[in-house]
Protein backbone atom coordinates (compact mmCIF):
# COMPACT_ATOMS: atom_id res chain seq x y z
CA UNK A 1 0.00 0.00 0.00
CA UNK A 2 1.00 3.29 -1.24
CA UNK A 3 1.67 5.76 1.61
CA UNK A 4 0.04 9.31 1.06
CA UNK A 5 1.82 12.49 0.90
CA UNK A 6 0.81 14.81 4.00
CA UNK A 7 0.89 18.60 4.44
CA UNK A 8 -0.25 21.61 5.68
CA UNK A 9 -1.19 24.74 3.59
CA UNK A 10 -1.65 27.85 5.55
CA UNK A 11 -4.26 31.05 4.21
CA UNK A 12 -2.91 33.91 5.71
CA UNK A 13 -5.30 37.25 5.38
CA UNK A 14 -4.67 40.52 5.64
CA UNK A 15 -6.25 43.81 4.68
CA UNK A 16 -3.96 45.80 2.79
CA UNK A 17 -5.27 49.45 1.17
CA UNK A 18 -8.62 48.57 1.67
CA UNK A 19 -8.81 44.92 0.53
CA UNK A 20 -8.61 41.60 1.95
CA UNK A 21 -5.22 40.00 0.71
CA UNK A 22 -3.57 36.66 1.27
CA UNK A 23 0.10 35.85 1.75
CA UNK A 24 1.98 33.58 -1.08
CA UNK A 25 5.18 32.05 -0.87
CA UNK A 26 7.53 31.80 -4.18
CA UNK A 27 7.96 27.56 -3.88
CA UNK A 28 12.29 26.82 -3.63
CA UNK A 29 11.55 23.47 -4.10
CA UNK A 30 9.86 20.90 -7.01
CA UNK A 31 7.24 20.55 -7.85
CA UNK A 32 5.95 24.05 -9.57
CA UNK A 33 9.66 25.91 -8.26
CA UNK A 34 9.26 29.50 -8.61
CA UNK A 35 5.62 29.48 -8.29
CA UNK A 36 3.41 31.71 -6.20
CA UNK A 37 1.60 28.97 -3.70
CA UNK A 38 0.12 29.30 -0.37
CA UNK A 39 2.68 28.89 2.17
CA UNK A 40 2.65 25.06 3.13
CA UNK A 41 5.09 22.16 3.97
CA UNK A 42 5.19 18.73 5.67
CA UNK A 43 4.66 18.08 9.17
CA UNK A 44 7.72 17.15 11.12
CA UNK A 45 7.24 14.28 13.08
CA UNK A 46 10.06 15.80 15.47
CA UNK A 47 8.93 18.45 16.38
CA UNK A 48 5.21 18.90 15.83
CA UNK A 49 2.80 18.11 18.08
CA UNK A 50 0.23 18.63 16.10
CA UNK A 51 -0.80 19.79 12.16
CA UNK A 52 -1.91 22.76 13.81
CA UNK A 53 1.90 23.44 15.53
CA UNK A 54 2.87 22.37 11.65
CA UNK A 55 1.02 25.44 10.62
CA UNK A 56 2.11 27.72 13.03
CA UNK A 57 5.56 26.82 12.14
CA UNK A 58 5.44 26.77 8.47
CA UNK A 59 3.24 30.26 9.05
CA UNK A 60 6.31 31.45 11.26
CA UNK A 61 9.17 30.58 8.93
CA UNK A 62 7.29 31.34 5.54
CA UNK A 63 5.70 34.63 6.18
CA UNK A 64 7.25 35.19 9.59
CA UNK A 65 3.91 35.62 11.14
CA UNK A 66 3.03 34.50 14.39
CA UNK A 67 -1.20 34.66 14.61
CA UNK A 68 -3.43 34.40 17.74
CA UNK A 69 -6.12 33.04 15.71
CA UNK A 70 -5.47 29.95 13.51
CA UNK A 71 -8.26 27.88 13.14
CA UNK A 72 -8.70 24.64 10.60
CA UNK A 73 -10.65 24.83 7.52
CA UNK A 74 -10.62 21.54 6.50
CA UNK A 75 -8.56 18.67 4.20
CA UNK A 76 -7.65 18.52 0.48
CA UNK A 77 -7.03 15.16 -0.59
CA UNK A 78 -7.06 12.42 -3.39
CA UNK A 79 -4.87 10.95 -6.71
CA UNK A 80 -4.17 14.16 -8.67
CA UNK A 81 -3.97 17.09 -6.72
CA UNK A 82 -0.22 16.82 -6.32
CA UNK A 83 1.79 15.38 -9.55
CA UNK A 84 3.97 13.60 -6.54
CA UNK A 85 1.18 11.26 -6.22
CA UNK A 86 -2.11 10.24 -3.68
CA UNK A 87 -1.85 13.18 -1.40
CA UNK A 88 -3.51 15.14 1.37
CA UNK A 89 -3.19 18.83 2.58
CA UNK A 90 -4.99 20.17 6.03
CA UNK A 91 -5.57 23.81 5.60
CA UNK A 92 -5.52 26.14 8.25
CA UNK A 93 -6.40 30.06 7.66
CA UNK A 94 -5.16 32.85 10.08
CA UNK A 95 -6.20 36.56 10.16
CA UNK A 96 -3.76 39.06 11.40
CA UNK A 97 -3.46 43.53 11.02
CA UNK A 98 -0.15 43.47 9.85
CA UNK A 99 2.28 40.83 7.83
CA UNK A 100 6.33 41.30 8.19
CA UNK A 101 8.44 41.61 4.88
CA UNK A 102 8.69 38.40 4.48
CA UNK A 103 5.41 37.35 3.23
CA UNK A 104 4.22 38.58 -0.44
CA UNK A 105 0.47 39.87 0.03
CA UNK A 106 -2.14 39.33 -3.06
CA UNK A 107 -5.64 41.06 -2.68
CA UNK A 108 -8.19 37.57 -2.68
CA UNK A 109 -9.63 39.00 -6.55
CA UNK A 110 -6.43 38.97 -8.21
CA UNK A 111 -4.37 36.01 -7.73
CA UNK A 112 -1.88 34.53 -10.08
CA UNK A 113 -2.09 31.23 -11.14
CA UNK A 114 -1.72 28.82 -8.26
CA UNK A 115 -0.56 25.41 -8.29
CA UNK A 116 -1.82 22.48 -6.84
CA UNK A 117 -5.42 23.13 -5.88
CA UNK A 118 -5.01 26.14 -4.18
CA UNK A 119 -7.42 28.47 -6.22
CA UNK A 120 -9.90 26.36 -4.60
CA UNK A 121 -8.38 26.74 -1.42
CA UNK A 122 -8.67 30.45 -1.07
CA UNK A 123 -12.10 30.32 -2.75
CA UNK A 124 -12.99 27.99 0.06
CA UNK A 125 -11.62 29.87 2.82
CA UNK A 126 -12.72 33.30 2.15
CA UNK A 127 -16.21 32.46 2.02
CA UNK A 128 -16.03 30.58 5.45
CA UNK A 129 -14.31 34.09 6.45
CA UNK A 130 -17.24 35.82 4.85
CA UNK A 131 -19.49 33.83 6.19
CA UNK A 132 -18.65 33.45 9.70
CA UNK A 133 -17.85 37.02 10.01
CA UNK A 134 -21.58 37.87 9.66
CA UNK A 135 -22.42 36.33 13.04
CA UNK A 136 -19.14 36.55 14.69
CA UNK A 137 -16.07 38.33 16.04
CA UNK A 138 -13.42 37.09 13.22
CA UNK A 139 -12.30 40.03 11.68
CA UNK A 140 -11.11 41.69 15.17
CA UNK A 141 -7.90 39.85 14.53
CA UNK A 142 -7.22 41.53 11.24
CA UNK A 143 -7.40 45.05 13.14
CA UNK A 144 -4.84 46.51 15.59
CA UNK A 145 -4.95 45.59 19.05
CA UNK A 146 -6.51 48.86 19.48
CA UNK A 147 -8.87 50.33 17.37
CA UNK A 148 -12.03 52.96 16.91
CA UNK A 149 -15.29 51.53 15.65
CA UNK A 150 -15.37 53.51 13.07
CA UNK A 151 -12.52 51.43 12.28
CA UNK A 152 -13.58 47.79 13.40
CA UNK A 153 -16.42 48.54 10.77
CA UNK A 154 -14.52 49.29 8.02
CA UNK A 155 -13.11 46.10 8.59
CA UNK A 156 -16.15 44.31 8.59
CA UNK A 157 -17.19 45.94 5.27
CA UNK A 158 -14.18 45.02 3.80
CA UNK A 159 -14.37 41.21 4.77
CA UNK A 160 -18.38 41.25 4.09
CA UNK A 161 -17.56 43.08 0.67
CA UNK A 162 -20.85 45.07 0.99
CA UNK A 163 -21.68 48.02 2.95
CA UNK A 164 -23.33 47.39 7.18
CA UNK A 165 -25.78 49.98 7.96
CA UNK A 166 -23.64 51.46 10.98
CA UNK A 167 -26.32 51.57 13.45
CA UNK A 168 -27.31 48.23 13.13
CA UNK A 169 -23.60 47.10 13.49
CA UNK A 170 -23.35 48.93 16.86
CA UNK A 171 -25.82 46.94 18.03
CA UNK A 172 -24.39 43.71 16.85
CA UNK A 173 -21.37 44.56 18.31
CA UNK A 174 -22.39 45.28 21.87
CA UNK A 175 -24.30 41.99 21.57
CA UNK A 176 -21.01 40.16 20.80
CA UNK A 177 -19.20 41.54 23.81
CA UNK A 178 -15.55 41.09 23.04
CA UNK A 179 -14.51 45.01 23.24
CA UNK A 180 -13.04 47.30 26.26
CA UNK A 181 -12.59 51.06 26.10
CA UNK A 182 -9.07 51.60 26.61
CA UNK A 183 -9.26 54.18 29.81
CA UNK A 184 -8.57 57.74 28.74
CA UNK A 185 -7.80 56.45 24.95
CA UNK A 186 -9.65 58.69 22.51
CA UNK A 187 -8.60 59.73 18.59
CA UNK A 188 -9.27 62.66 16.75
CA UNK A 189 -9.74 62.58 12.86
CA UNK A 190 -10.48 66.20 10.97
CA UNK A 191 -12.98 68.22 12.56
CA UNK A 192 -15.31 64.97 14.05
CA UNK A 193 -15.68 64.51 17.89
CA UNK A 194 -13.19 62.60 19.40
CA UNK A 195 -14.02 58.79 18.76
CA UNK A 196 -13.10 56.46 21.99
CA UNK A 197 -10.39 53.45 21.33
CA UNK A 198 -11.24 49.95 22.04
CA UNK A 199 -9.56 46.83 22.13
CA UNK A 200 -10.62 42.94 22.83
CA UNK A 201 -11.38 41.41 26.18
CA UNK A 202 -8.38 39.02 27.32
CA UNK A 203 -10.43 36.06 26.96
CA UNK A 204 -11.23 37.03 23.19
CA UNK A 205 -7.05 37.48 22.43
CA UNK A 206 -7.39 33.99 20.53
CA UNK A 207 -11.13 33.14 20.48
CA UNK A 208 -14.06 33.95 19.10
CA UNK A 209 -17.45 35.31 19.85
CA UNK A 210 -20.38 33.94 18.30
CA UNK A 211 -24.17 35.39 18.43
CA UNK A 212 -26.92 33.50 16.72
CA UNK A 213 -28.11 36.19 14.36
CA UNK A 214 -26.44 37.27 11.04
CA UNK A 215 -24.33 40.85 11.65
CA UNK B 1 11.80 12.42 8.33
CA UNK B 2 9.02 9.99 10.14
CA UNK B 3 6.02 9.83 7.50
CA UNK B 4 2.49 10.52 9.75
CA UNK B 5 0.35 7.19 9.89
CA UNK B 6 -3.06 8.85 8.47
CA UNK B 7 -5.87 7.15 9.04
CA UNK B 8 -10.07 8.02 8.65
CA UNK B 9 -12.86 7.57 11.35
CA UNK B 10 -16.04 7.88 11.25
CA UNK B 11 -18.90 8.65 13.89
CA UNK B 12 -22.10 7.19 12.44
CA UNK B 13 -25.18 8.24 14.83
CA UNK B 14 -28.58 7.09 14.44
CA UNK B 15 -31.51 7.02 16.93
CA UNK B 16 -32.51 3.91 18.79
CA UNK B 17 -35.39 3.76 21.65
CA UNK B 18 -35.30 7.56 21.42
CA UNK B 19 -31.68 8.02 22.41
CA UNK B 20 -28.89 9.19 20.31
CA UNK B 21 -26.40 6.69 19.40
CA UNK B 22 -22.98 5.78 17.52
CA UNK B 23 -21.68 2.69 15.82
CA UNK B 24 -18.86 0.93 17.33
CA UNK B 25 -16.70 -1.78 15.86
CA UNK B 26 -14.53 -4.65 17.76
CA UNK B 27 -10.88 -4.03 16.38
CA UNK B 28 -9.71 -6.81 14.64
CA UNK B 29 -5.68 -5.70 14.67
CA UNK B 30 -3.27 -4.14 17.05
CA UNK B 31 -2.86 -2.30 18.74
CA UNK B 32 -6.17 -2.38 20.87
CA UNK B 33 -7.55 -5.59 19.22
CA UNK B 34 -10.95 -6.35 20.39
CA UNK B 35 -11.43 -3.08 21.81
CA UNK B 36 -15.13 -0.99 20.83
CA UNK B 37 -13.70 1.87 18.71
CA UNK B 38 -15.11 3.76 16.01
CA UNK B 39 -15.06 2.25 12.53
CA UNK B 40 -12.13 3.19 11.04
CA UNK B 41 -8.90 2.56 8.69
CA UNK B 42 -6.28 3.46 6.40
CA UNK B 43 -7.00 5.12 3.16
CA UNK B 44 -6.30 3.03 -0.05
CA UNK B 45 -4.61 4.98 -2.48
CA UNK B 46 -5.32 2.63 -4.92
CA UNK B 47 -9.02 2.69 -4.35
CA UNK B 48 -9.94 6.00 -2.87
CA UNK B 49 -10.69 9.40 -4.70
CA UNK B 50 -10.34 11.41 -1.80
CA UNK B 51 -10.24 11.20 2.17
CA UNK B 52 -13.92 11.45 1.71
CA UNK B 53 -14.39 8.26 -0.38
CA UNK B 54 -12.41 6.66 2.17
CA UNK B 55 -14.94 7.20 5.27
CA UNK B 56 -17.45 6.18 3.17
CA UNK B 57 -16.03 3.25 2.55
CA UNK B 58 -15.17 2.34 5.78
CA UNK B 59 -18.53 3.24 6.63
CA UNK B 60 -19.98 0.17 4.12
CA UNK B 61 -17.76 -2.68 4.85
CA UNK B 62 -17.53 -1.90 8.88
CA UNK B 63 -20.54 -0.61 9.25
CA UNK B 64 -22.56 -2.08 6.47
CA UNK B 65 -24.06 1.80 6.00
CA UNK B 66 -24.15 4.00 2.82
CA UNK B 67 -24.94 7.48 4.38
CA UNK B 68 -25.92 10.32 2.03
CA UNK B 69 -24.77 12.77 4.21
CA UNK B 70 -21.42 12.78 5.27
CA UNK B 71 -19.67 15.84 6.59
CA UNK B 72 -15.84 16.38 7.49
CA UNK B 73 -15.21 16.93 11.69
CA UNK B 74 -11.57 18.00 11.53
CA UNK B 75 -8.40 16.55 12.15
CA UNK B 76 -7.09 14.94 15.52
CA UNK B 77 -3.52 14.59 15.28
CA UNK B 78 0.30 13.93 17.06
CA UNK B 79 3.09 11.99 18.84
CA UNK B 80 1.11 10.43 21.37
CA UNK B 81 -2.68 9.29 20.33
CA UNK B 82 -1.43 6.12 18.51
CA UNK B 83 1.33 3.49 20.20
CA UNK B 84 2.44 3.68 16.64
CA UNK B 85 3.58 6.68 16.39
CA UNK B 86 3.14 10.13 15.19
CA UNK B 87 -0.60 9.82 13.71
CA UNK B 88 -3.48 11.73 11.83
CA UNK B 89 -6.87 10.73 11.34
CA UNK B 90 -9.80 12.96 9.37
CA UNK B 91 -12.89 12.40 11.04
CA UNK B 92 -16.19 12.78 9.60
CA UNK B 93 -19.42 11.99 10.89
CA UNK B 94 -22.67 10.58 9.26
CA UNK B 95 -26.21 10.44 10.55
CA UNK B 96 -29.17 7.97 9.26
CA UNK B 97 -32.69 6.73 10.18
CA UNK B 98 -31.79 2.89 10.59
CA UNK B 99 -28.52 0.82 10.84
CA UNK B 100 -27.79 -2.59 9.76
CA UNK B 101 -26.96 -5.75 11.95
CA UNK B 102 -23.06 -5.29 11.17
CA UNK B 103 -23.17 -2.24 13.45
CA UNK B 104 -23.00 -2.01 17.39
CA UNK B 105 -25.36 1.00 18.14
CA UNK B 106 -24.40 2.87 21.82
CA UNK B 107 -25.65 5.83 23.75
CA UNK B 108 -23.57 8.63 23.37
CA UNK B 109 -23.84 8.70 26.98
CA UNK B 110 -23.08 4.90 27.99
CA UNK B 111 -20.17 4.57 25.60
CA UNK B 112 -17.43 1.59 26.72
CA UNK B 113 -13.56 3.06 27.41
CA UNK B 114 -12.73 3.67 24.06
CA UNK B 115 -8.96 3.78 22.83
CA UNK B 116 -6.95 6.18 21.05
CA UNK B 117 -8.76 9.75 21.36
CA UNK B 118 -11.60 8.21 20.26
CA UNK B 119 -14.21 9.35 23.26
CA UNK B 120 -12.96 13.34 22.90
CA UNK B 121 -13.91 12.59 18.99
CA UNK B 122 -17.41 11.28 19.63
CA UNK B 123 -17.90 14.35 22.22
CA UNK B 124 -17.02 16.78 19.63
CA UNK B 125 -18.74 15.41 16.84
CA UNK B 126 -21.97 15.37 19.33
CA UNK B 127 -21.37 19.10 20.22
CA UNK B 128 -20.65 20.22 16.97
CA UNK B 129 -24.47 18.29 15.94
CA UNK B 130 -26.68 19.59 18.45
CA UNK B 131 -25.29 23.10 17.64
CA UNK B 132 -25.93 22.53 14.08
CA UNK B 133 -29.11 21.34 14.49
CA UNK B 134 -29.73 24.59 16.19
CA UNK B 135 -30.08 26.40 12.74
CA UNK B 136 -30.20 23.51 10.30
CA UNK B 137 -31.83 21.02 8.71
CA UNK B 138 -29.59 18.37 9.46
CA UNK B 139 -31.81 16.48 11.96
CA UNK B 140 -33.79 15.15 9.05
CA UNK B 141 -31.16 12.37 8.17
CA UNK B 142 -32.18 10.26 11.33
CA UNK B 143 -35.64 9.93 9.86
CA UNK B 144 -36.81 7.45 7.24
CA UNK B 145 -37.53 9.00 3.98
CA UNK B 146 -41.25 9.97 4.86
CA UNK B 147 -42.50 11.21 8.48
CA UNK B 148 -44.62 13.64 10.04
CA UNK B 149 -43.94 16.93 11.33
CA UNK B 150 -44.51 15.07 15.26
CA UNK B 151 -42.09 12.54 14.37
CA UNK B 152 -39.38 15.10 13.20
CA UNK B 153 -39.82 17.15 16.28
CA UNK B 154 -39.53 13.94 18.22
CA UNK B 155 -35.88 13.43 16.56
CA UNK B 156 -35.04 17.41 16.96
CA UNK B 157 -35.76 16.84 20.92
CA UNK B 158 -33.74 13.69 20.73
CA UNK B 159 -30.72 15.23 19.17
CA UNK B 160 -30.91 18.47 21.14
CA UNK B 161 -31.81 16.58 24.36
CA UNK B 162 -34.15 19.04 25.50
CA UNK B 163 -37.80 19.65 24.71
CA UNK B 164 -38.32 22.29 21.90
CA UNK B 165 -41.96 24.02 21.39
CA UNK B 166 -44.11 23.02 18.90
CA UNK B 167 -45.36 25.83 17.50
CA UNK B 168 -41.95 27.45 16.88
CA UNK B 169 -40.51 24.69 15.77
CA UNK B 170 -43.21 24.41 12.66
CA UNK B 171 -42.35 28.05 12.16
CA UNK B 172 -38.57 27.28 11.94
CA UNK B 173 -39.20 24.64 9.95
CA UNK B 174 -41.06 26.08 7.57
CA UNK B 175 -37.78 28.54 7.34
CA UNK B 176 -35.74 26.12 6.18
CA UNK B 177 -37.87 24.71 3.34
CA UNK B 178 -36.91 21.21 3.23
CA UNK B 179 -40.33 19.66 3.21
CA UNK B 180 -42.99 18.53 0.88
CA UNK B 181 -45.86 17.16 1.74
CA UNK B 182 -46.37 13.69 0.18
CA UNK B 183 -49.62 13.69 -1.76
CA UNK B 184 -52.59 11.69 -0.41
CA UNK B 185 -50.46 10.46 2.64
CA UNK B 186 -51.33 10.74 5.71
CA UNK B 187 -51.06 8.58 9.26
CA UNK B 188 -53.72 8.20 11.92
CA UNK B 189 -52.37 7.65 15.19
CA UNK B 190 -55.21 6.89 18.09
CA UNK B 191 -58.03 8.69 17.88
CA UNK B 192 -55.95 12.10 16.88
CA UNK B 193 -56.69 13.82 13.51
CA UNK B 194 -54.48 11.92 10.72
CA UNK B 195 -51.54 13.64 10.19
CA UNK B 196 -49.89 14.75 6.94
CA UNK B 197 -46.48 12.84 5.80
CA UNK B 198 -43.62 14.52 4.62
CA UNK B 199 -40.72 14.22 2.81
CA UNK B 200 -37.39 15.63 2.17
CA UNK B 201 -37.42 17.70 -1.45
CA UNK B 202 -34.84 16.10 -4.11
CA UNK B 203 -32.32 19.14 -4.06
CA UNK B 204 -31.56 18.61 0.28
CA UNK B 205 -31.33 14.47 -0.25
CA UNK B 206 -27.53 15.11 0.51
CA UNK B 207 -27.06 18.63 1.41
CA UNK B 208 -28.24 21.34 4.22
CA UNK B 209 -30.77 23.99 4.50
CA UNK B 210 -29.28 26.41 7.22
CA UNK B 211 -31.11 29.23 8.57
CA UNK B 212 -29.78 32.41 10.94
CA UNK B 213 -31.86 32.15 13.68
CA UNK B 214 -31.56 29.01 15.61
CA UNK B 215 -34.01 26.47 16.31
Amino acid sequence: MVTPILTVDTVLLTIVDSELCVALHQREAAPFAGHWALPGGFIHTHEDDSAKAAAARVLEVKAGVRSPYLEEFGTFSGPVRDPRGWSMTVVYFALVPVVSQAAAMFPVNQLPNLPFDHSQIVSGVVQRVRSKASYSSLPVFLCPTEFTIAELHATYEVVQNEAINIANFRRKLADLDVLEPVPGALRTAGRSRPSQIYRLKKRYKDALSVRERGI
